[in-house]
C-alpha cells in the first residue's frame, strides 16, 4: 500500500511533494490512502471530510463532520502509516466548495509512531481474511496542515484562498483519471487468476491421487477419474489459462496507456484509450475475482473433508481472495461502468453514424452489429463444436443482442418517464449487466483463441492450449445459453446436446494433461504450502506428518480435571422456579 | 456428537450396552463415532480398520493396519473422547471378513483424559470453520477389547468365534438402515437454512439502512432500492421461507419414519419409507447447503467492505455452513442415491408396469409421465406468470423431462458396452445430476406451493407468502432454462421474457416487506451479534462502538521502536554476491 502513497503523491501532486516520495522512498516516511469513509464507498464524490483554507495561517484545516465521514478500510493506517493521502471536500473562505481533492496529511510521529493531537487513528479489528494488511480508520477534528500539502495538479488554492486550475477540457481530464484508476483493477485481475491457480493446483493433485470406489472387483480409482469430478474443476483450470493470458494482455494494455500519460499524450486517442482501459478494468476484475471465488469454493468441496482442514489452504486462498470482489468497486457497480461504455458507441454509432473502432479494438466487431445479429449456430456434430471459434461466434452475436436489448430496456424506462438514474437501474438485470460480462468474457475468450491460432506459438502447444480455449469458451457460453436460445441464436435440441457434450468430452480429453498443466502453474512446494498438494502425490503422508506437528496434538486439555471429576450433576441445571 | 455415541449403542446394540447409554447419559463416559479413516470416506464399505475375534480370550482385536486407516475427522475425539464406536471389518479365527461392524472401544481413561495404551489417540488442527468442535484421530495397534462389545444388533460371533446374524431378508435391513442414517441429513437441510436465516438477517436490514447514490439533486437512496440488489438478495429471502416449511416438513416425514422403526414395523411400507426419506435426505442436504453457501456469500458481498469484517460475522457464517456440503456425504455423490431411486422407479414402472406411488407421495406425480412431458409452458403475461402454479407445472415437465434423459443416457452407455459403474458415472453430469436437483426442488416448491393455497394458512399472510412461492419457483426455475428449451417446453422469446420480468416484478414488490420478513426469522441482536444487523438500524453507530471495544485499537505495535529507527538502509538488502 506503501507505493500506492508514493504513486499517488508523485502523480497528483507538483515539484513541491518530492519529498513525501522521497522519505517514502528511504522508509522515513510510511504512507497510506485514505478515500473510503465509513457511510461511503462506491459513491466517492459523496465523500464529507473537508478540507478549509484559512488564509490567515496559510492552513488547510482537516475536519470530519461526524464519525461517520472517518476515513475507514484505509490500508497500513491502522498501526503503521505515519501520513495519509486523505481525499476531501476542498472549500475556500468564500465558502464555496470546489469539490474532491487530496491532501498529505501527518497522522502519526515518524519517530514514536504515537498519533498526533486531533488524530483519531487505529485499527479496524480482523476481517475475513488479508489479516497481514492492518486496515486503519481516523477521525479528524480540526488538523491544521500547510497549504502546500495540497496535491495540487488538479487546482489549487493561492496563498489568500483563490482557487485555480489549470485544466480547460474537463473530459480529457476525465478520460485520463479514469485511465489512471485502472491499474487498480488490471491487477486485481491478475492477483485473483493468482489465487484460483493455487486453489487449483491444490485440488487437482488431491484429485489425481485421491482414490475411492471403482468397478466391482478392482480396485478404487483417482477421483479425477469420475465425469463429475472433471467437469467441477477441468472448466476452471481452463478458465485460469484463458485469464492468466488476458490479465497479461490488458496489463501490457494498461502499460501503453501509462506510457502515453508519463509522456504527456494529450491527444484524442490518448484519452479514448483511458476509457477503453477503464470499461476493461471495471469488467476484467468482477470476471477474474468471480472466477476465483467460485473456482476456489469448488475445489474447496472437490477435496471433500480435507480440503475443510485448514492446513490444506483451500479456506486462505478462498478468504484473501474475497475481498477482489469488493475493493477498488464493488463488482456490481464496476459493471455499469462498462456497459455505459459500450452503449456510448452504439448511440455514437446510431445517432452519429459514426464507425466503431477502438484503440485497443475490443469493441471494433460492434461495428458488423447488423449482419452479427442475422448469424446463426452452424455445428451440427460434436466434433465441430469443439473448436473455440464456435464460441467466440457465438459471444460475438451474444454481445450485439445484449447491447441491443439494453438500449430497448433503456428506452422503453425512458418512454415511461423515468429518470437517467433510474432508468440505468432499472435496465441492469437480465440486459447491462449481462453485457459488460459477457463482453469482456468475449474479450478474454477471443485473446486466448489468438493465442492458439497465432503462428508464434509453439505448435507442440497448440494443441492442448486449443482444447482449453475451445473449453472455457463453450463453458462460459453455458451461462448464456437461455439467451441464445431467446434471440432464435439457437433452436431446438441439437445445440444445447453438442455443447453438452463438448465440454464433457473436452473435460475427459484433458484428465490426463491436467496434472501437468497444474505443474506449469504452480510454485514450488513450500510455496504451496498444502500437504494434500505436494509435488510428491504423498497426501496422506504430508498430512499425517504436518499433523503430528501440531500444537498441543496429543495433550490433553488444560480443563481436564473439570471435565474428569467437577462435572454437573444431572438435573443440576434445571430451573428451580 | 456424544448423543450420536448414545444414540447409535441403543440402536445398533443390545441390552448388554445398556450401561454405555446410562454413563454417557450421567456423563462419566463421553463418547464419539468413528467411521471414516483418513484415505475413505464416501466408500464407507471399503475401510480398513479390522476386528480380529480372539476365541483363546474372548476378545475382539481392534487393529488398524496403516495410518492410512487412522480414523479419522471424528468428532469430539481430538480431545475430550473416551469411548468411540469404531467401525472395524469383523474378521473370525477362520479368517472370514464379515464386513463392517460397530465396536465400543474405550479410548481415553475416564478419570484423567489420558489416552489408553495402544492407541494414538489426538486432535486434527484447525479447520476453516465449526473449530468449536474438536475434529480426532486415531490409529489403533492390536487394542483389545471385550467380545461384548461389538453392537451386536445385525450380528454377533459366538464365544466360540462363530458368527451369526439375526437378518434373512438383507434388503429391508437395508431400507430401514438407509432410513435410519437419514437423520443427520435431514436435520443439515435445517441447520443450513439457520446460517442462511442469519446472513440474510443482516443483509437485509444493511441494505434498508445503507445509502448511496440517489437521482440527482436529491438524497442518497437504500440499497435496497436497487433493483440489482433486490435480485441478489429477495430471491434467497423468498428460498429462506421455502426452506424452512421444507425442512420442517420432512423432518416430520423422519420422525414419522422413525417411530416405525420404535413400533418395530417391519411392514414393506415402512422398507419403502425408509428408502424414501434416504432419497430425500440426499438431495436436501445439498439443495440446502449449497443455497446457503451461495446465499451467504451473495451477503457478504451485497454487504460491500463492511461485509468483510468479521465483527459482522458472515465470515464465520459462511465458513461454519461449509462443512454440510461434505459431511455426512459429499453433496455430489448423495445426490447419485436419489436419481437412483428415481430411476428405479421409472424402471419398476416400464419393466413391470407397476404404479409410481410413494409413502411420502413425493413420487407419484411421475405416474402421469407421458402426460406431463407433452404439457407445455403456457403463459402469455407477466401476471399469469407470478402464480407458483407456473412453475410447479414446469418441475413436473423438468423432472420427468430428465428422467427420461437419464435413463436414455444410461442405455447408450450401456450399449456402448460399459459396465454398471461406469454407465452410471458417465450420466451424471446434465442427466442423473440434475434430475436429483430438479426433483428435490420440485418437492420444496410444491409444498410451500400447497401451503399457500392451504385453507389453514392465515388469509392474512397468504398474498405475501404466496409472492414468495412464486419467486422461490421461478428463480429456482431459471437455472433450468436450457433443458425447458432443448425439450422444448419453452419456445421463442416470450417465456425467458415472461419469467425474467416476473422475477424482477416480484423482488420490487417484496422489498418493502423485506425488513420485516427478516424480522420474523431473525434471534435478538444479542444471539444475531452483527453490529450492521441490529434491529435499531443504527449500522454506523454499533459498528464504531463494537470497533472501539476492540483488542489494543488504539495501540501502537509492540515492534514500533524498530519500526520506527532500526529501518534497513535502502540496498543494504541487495546481495552482495
Amino acid at each position: 500500500m506503501t507505493w500506492m502513497f508514493g504513486r499517488t503523491v508523485a502523480s497528483s501532486g507538483s515539484s513541491q511533494h518530492n519529498k513525501y516520495v522521497e522519505n517514502t522512498n528511504d522508509m522515513t516516511f510510511f504512507g497510506c490512502f485514505a478515500l473510503t469513509e465509513l457511510s461511503h464507498g462506491s459513491n466517492s464524490r459523496a465523500m464529507r471530510t473537508t478540507a478549509t483554507y484559512d488564509p490567515s495561517t496559510q492552513e488547510f484545516v482537516i475536519h470530519s463532520p461526524d464519525f461517520e465521514a472517518a476515513k475507514f478500510w484505509v490500508g497500513n493506517l491502522g498501526k503503521t502509516a505515519t501520513h495519509a493521502i486523505v481525499y476531501a471536500q476542498l472549500y475556500t473562505p468564500d465558502k464555496v466548495c470546489h469539490g474532491l481533492h487530496s491532501f498529505v496529511v501527518p497522522v502519526r510521529d515518524p519517530k514514536t509512531l504515537l498519533s498526533l493531537p486531533g488524530v483519531l487513528v487505529g485499527d479496524m479489528g480482523k476481517k475475513l481474511g488479508q489479516n497481514g494488511l492492518e486496515n486503519g480508520f481516523a477521525l479528524f477534528h480540526n488538523v491544521r496542515i500547510p497549504r502546500e500539502n495540497l496535491l495540487n495538479r488538479t487546482g489549487d488554492v493561492t496563498p489568500e484562498g483563490r482557487y485555480i486550475t489549470p485544466f480547460k477540457d474537463s473530459n480529457k481530464r476525465f478520460g485520463a483519471s479514469l485511465g489512471a484508476l485502472s491499474g487498480g483493477r488490471v491487477s486485481i485481475t491478475r492477483i485473483a487468476v493468482v489465487n484460483l491457480k493455487l486453489a487449483m493446483t491444490v485440488a487437482i493433485r488431491f484429485s489425481a491421487t485421491r482414490r475411492q470406489f471403482g468397478p466391482t472387483g478392482k480396485g478404487e480409482i483417482p477421483v479425477l477419474e469420475y465425469q463429475l469430478q472433471q467437469w467441477r474443476l477441468i472448466p476452471y483450470l481452463a478458465a485460469i489459462y484463458a485469464l492468466d493470458h488476458f490479465a497479461k494482455s490488458i496489463f501490457m494494455n494498461f502499460v501503453e496507456f501509462q506510457i502515453g500519460q508519463m509522456m504527456g499524450d494529450k491527444s484524442d486517442r490518448q484519452a479514448e484509450m483511458g476509457r477503453e482501459i477503464h470499461a476493461i478494468g471495471c469488467a476484467s476484475k468482477p470476471l477474474g475475482s468471480w472466477t476465483a471465488q467460485r473456482g476456489i469454493q469448488e475445489c474447496r468441496e472437490a477435496c471433500g473433508g480435507h480440503g475443510y482442514l485448514a492446513m490444506n489452504r483451500l479456506g486462505d486462498l478462498r478468504d484473501d481472495n474475497d475481498p477482489n470482489c469488493t475493493y477498488e468497486g464493488d463488482n456490481n457497480v464496476l459493471l455499469q461502468q462498462t456497459s455505459n461504455y459500450l452503449l456510448s458507441w452504439f448511440h455514437a454509432k446510431h445517432i452519429k453514424g459514426s464507425r466503431i473502432e477502438s484503440p485497443l479494438h475490443t469493441v471494433d466487431f460492434l461495428d458488423d452489429y447488423q449482419k452479427i445479429l442475422e448469424s446463426r449456430f452452424t455445428p451440427t456434430t460434436m466434433e465441430q463444436c469443439m473448436d473455440s471459434a464456435v464460441p467466440v461466434a457465438a459471444y460475438k452475436w451474444l454481445v450485439c443482442f445484449l447491447l441491443g436489448e439494453s438500449q430497448k430496456r433503456l428506452e422503453q424506462q425512458r418512454a415511461l418517464g423515468k429518470g437517467d438514474f433510474e432508468a440505468h437501474n432499472n435496465s441492469q438485470v437480465y440486459y447491462c449487466r449481462s453485457l459488460a460480462i459477457a463482453y469482456i468474457e468475449h474479450d478474454c475468450l477471443q485473446k486466448f483463441h489468438d493465442l492458439t491460432t497465432d503462428q508464434d506459438t509453439p505448435a507442440g502447444l497448440r494443441p492442448v492450449l486449443s482444447k482449453l480455449c475451445a473449453l472455457y469458451g463453450l463453458w462460459s457460453l453455458s451461462n448464456h445459453m437461455v439467451t441464445l436460445y431467446q434471440g432464435n441464436y439457437l433452436s431446438g435440441r441439437k445445440p444445447a446436446e453438442l455443447v453438452q457434450m463438448a465440454i464433457l468430452t473436452l473435460c475427459s480429453q484433458l484428465k490426463d494433461d491436467a496434472v501437468a498443466l497444474v505443474d506449469v502453474i504452480a510454485p514450488p512446494d513450500f510455496i504451496l504450502n498444502s500437504p494434500i498438494g505436494n509435488t510428491d502425490g504423498q497426501l496422506y503422508k504430508n498430512m499425517w506428518s504436518t499433523m503430528m506437528q501440531g500444537n498441543k496434538v496429543l495433550e490433553r486439555p488444560s480443563w481436564w480435571k473439570e471435565f474428569c471429576s467437577d462435572k454437573p450433576v444431572v438435573g443440576s441445571l434445571r430451573p428451580k422456579l
